[in-house]
C-alpha cells in the first residue's frame, strides 16, 4: 500500500530562492516513516491521539516493507536547560509510554537519537548549505524572540534574540538531519511543524542540486489530528498550560471525570458537530471518536439523543476505558527497565544500519570519503 | 617542561555575562596541544613559519607526555562550497605537506576531523549553551556580513547576513568543540583566532558552571609569529592575495629569487630591524631568522655590513635551502599515498581513544547516558 495518497503534501514552500511545489517524494525511494518524540513529562491525550496512536495505527495500515522509525529526540531536549538526572529518567519513561500505548518494537524502531552520532554529523553538513535567512523566518524562532522581547523589554530584534542559545535557532536543521539521514519519505507531524518540514524539503532540494545527485527524498507530511484545550477550544491542548486544560495519560478516573465535567461546553443541550459555531463540543466529539477509533459521524449518530451531561459521562467512560490498560502497562513496564533498555538498544542497532549506509553515501558525495 | 609559562593568556573576555580573566587552564588537566589546519591549497611560507614549523618544534620542546594533535579540519572546509573531488585530494595533500615539513606521526597525531564523529556531537551540546549574541559579536562573522553587504548593497545587518549559511555563523562553536573534546590545554593560533579562543573559554566556563563540574580546561593560546605580505608589510601574507605577495612552499628557486628581488624594501641601504619605521625590511629579517631558527638579533649581526641586495640574495638562498628538501619530500610522498593514508588512519585511531573517553564523560554529565 502506498502512503503517498494518504499524505497531505504541504504545497509551495515559503522559500524565496526555491520556487517549486513539492508534490512527490522523488524517484526510487522506498517508503520510510519517521517522527520524533521529546523525552519530556507524561504526555496528554492530545499527544496520544494526535501522535502516538497514529504511530501505533501505522503498524497495522502500512506494508511490512515500510520501515517505521520513532527516535526519542534527546539532542533536541538539550536546547532547553534540563536536569541531567531528570533527562535520563524521562528518556526511559518516554520509551515505557510508547510501548504501553502499543508501539511494537518488532515492527517500529524506537531509539535514543543521541545513540546515533550521524544525526549531528549530517546536521553539520546541512548547516553548511542552509542560509541564515531560512532559519530567521521560522515562526517558532520568531515566537521565541517575541517572548524574550516581552521578558526583557528590548525593541531591537537582534538584541532580543541575544540571550537565546544557538541550539534554539539551529534545531530545525538538526530536525532536517533526523529526517534526511534515514531518507524518510513520510513524516507524521502536527500543524506547528509544517514550516519545519518545508525547510527540510528546501534543504534536501538544495543538497541534491548542489551535488547533482538525488541523494535525499523530499519527505511528505502525514498530518496529525489536533486536540484542543478543554477550557479554550481555540488553543491546542498543551503541556505548558494549567493541568486542568488537559488530560494526562496517567490521570486517575476521578481526575478524568472531574476535568471532563468542568470542561467548556455551550448553552445548547443537544450534541452536534460544528467546529465553527460549537468548537468546544466539536473538540469533545473529536476526542470521543478518536478514543474509540470511530468516525465523528459515527459518534454523532451514537449521541443523537444525548444531552451534554450524558455525552460527557460517556466521554469520561470512554477515556477511562482507553487509558486504564495503558496505565496498567506503564506501571508494569516501570518494573521492567532492563527490557525497556534492551528495546532501545535494539532499536538503535537497527536504525544505525540504515544511518551508516546513508551516511557513507553522503560522505562520499560531499568529498569527505 | 610546562608550557603554561610560554603561552600568552589572552586576558579578559569580551563577554558581558562572564567577567573573569582566564590566566590558567584549571586544575589537573594534563597538557595537550591541539591546532587545526584547513585542507586547502599549498601553504605559503607564512603558514609554514607561523604555524607548521611551530608544530614541528613543539615535538622537540615539549615533554613526551604532552600530547600533540593536529586535525585536518575538513568539516570546517565545508562552510565554503567545495568541489568534492578537490576536497578529497586537498586532504591528502595537506597530510603530505605536514609530513614533508617534519611532523612526526609517532609523536604528533595528524588525522581527518570528520573521522571522529564526536566533534559534531560535542558541537551540538555546546550550541545549546552558547548565546546567539556571542557569535554575532565575532569579528570574522561581522567581516563576512560586511563583505556580503558590499556585494549586495544591503544596508540592513540582518538582511545582509541572509545569504550566508548557518555554518559560517556557527563554526566557532565547532572550533570550540574541536578543542574541548580533547580537553586541550594549549592552542597554537594566529592573532585572527584570539577572539575564537576566548569564545571557547567562555563556553568552557559556562559548561563547567552549568553542570557544577570541572569538565573542560580553559585552553591558553600559543601565539604564532606573523609573516607579512612581500608587497604590503601592513598586511598578513595571505592565500587570497596575488601570488607575487607570497612564497608558496612549492615555488621553484627561480620564482623564489624573483619574488624576493621584487619584494618591497625602502630607500635605506643598510640592514636594521625596526618594525615601525622599516616594516618591509623587518618582515624580510623575520623570515630570514625564522627560516634558520636563529633570533632576529643573530640575523642582524650576520648582516651588519650587508646592503639590501646582498641581504636579499642571502635570504633567497636561505629560503631555497630550507624549502628544497621539503619540496623533494612532498614529491616523494605523492607516490606514497598508501603510507600517508595509513598515517591519517593511525592518527584518527589514537585521537579517537581520547575523544571517546572524554565524550563518554560529557554525555554522562549532561544526562544522555
Amino acid at each position: 500500500m502506498s502512503l503517498v495518497g494518504q499524505a497531505k503534501a504541504s504545497g509551495a514552500t515559503v522559500s524565496r530562492s526555491i520556487k517549486r511545489t513539492y508534490m512527490s517524494v522523488g524517484p526510487n525511494f522506498p517508503e520510510l516513516i519517521l517522527s520524533g518524540i521529546q523525552p519530556t513529562n507524561i504526555p496528554h491525550i492530545g499527544n496520544f491521539l494526535g501522535v502516538i496512536s497514529k504511530w501505533v495505527s501505522l503498524q497495522r495500515t502500512t506494508h511490512d516493507s515500510v520501515k517505521l522509525l520513532y527516535p526519542i529526540v534527546d539532542l533536541h531536549a538539550l536546547t532547553i536547560p534540563r536536569d541531567p538526572e531528570h533527562l535520563k529518567k524521562s528518556k526511559l519513561e518516554t520509551a515505557i509510554i510508547l510501548l504501553a500505548c502499543g508501539i511494537d518494537p518488532a515492527r517500529s524502531f524506537i531509539f535514543e537519537q543521541s545513540k546515533i552520532p550521524a544525526h549531528t554529523e549530517v546536521a553539520w553538513f546541512l548547516n553548511c548549505i542552509t542560509p541564515m535567512s531560512w532559519l530567521s523566518r521560522m515562526t517558532q524562532w520568531k515566537a521565541k524572540i517575541k517572548l524574550n522581547k516581552n521578558i526583557q523589554s528590548i525593541d531591537d530584534e537582534v538584541l532580543s534574540s541575544s540571550g537565546l542559545c544557538l541550539g534554539l535557532f539551529s534545531y530545525p536543521v538538526l530536525q532536517a538531519a533526523d529526517i534526511l539521514l534515514y531518507k524518510a519519505t513520510h513524516v507524521p507531524i502536527g500543524e506547528d511543524q509544517v514550516q519545519h518540514l518545508e525547510l527540510t524539503r528546501d534543504i534536501a532540494v538544495t543538497f541534491n542540486k548542489m551535488f547533482h545527485q538525488n541523494v535525499f527524498p523530499l519527505p511528505l507530511s502525514i498530518m496529525s489530528d489536533r486536540i484542543m484545550s478543554l477550557y479554550d477550544p481555540s488553543k491546542k491542548m498543551s503541556k505548558s498550560d494549567p493541568s486542568n486544560t488537559r488530560i494526562n495519560l496517567d490521570d486517575s478516573p476521578a481526575i478524568i471525570a472531574e476535568k471532563i465535567k468542568k470542561s467548556t461546553s455551550d448553552s445548547l443541550k443537544c450534541i452536534t458537530y460544528d467546529p465553527i459555531t460549537r468548537p468546544a463540543i466539536a473538540n469533545l466529539i473529536t476526542i470521543y471518536a478518536a478514543m474509540q477509533e470511530i468516525t465523528v459521524d459515527q459518534a454523532i449518530v451514537e449521541h443523537s439523543k444525548s444531552d451534554i451531561k450524558t455525552f460527557k459521562d460517556a466521554l469520561t467512560q470512554v477515556i477511562i476505558e482507553k487509558l486504564s490498560p495503558i496505565q496498567e502497562e506503564i506501571q508494569r513496564l516501570r518494573f521492567e527497565q532492563g527490557y525497556v533498555q534492551q528495546v532501545l538498544k535494539g532499536g538503535a542497532e537497527k536504525a544505525s544500519i540504515i544511518a551508516e549506509k546513508n551516511l557513507d553515501e553522503i560522505r562520499k558525495v560531499i568529498g569527505l570519503k
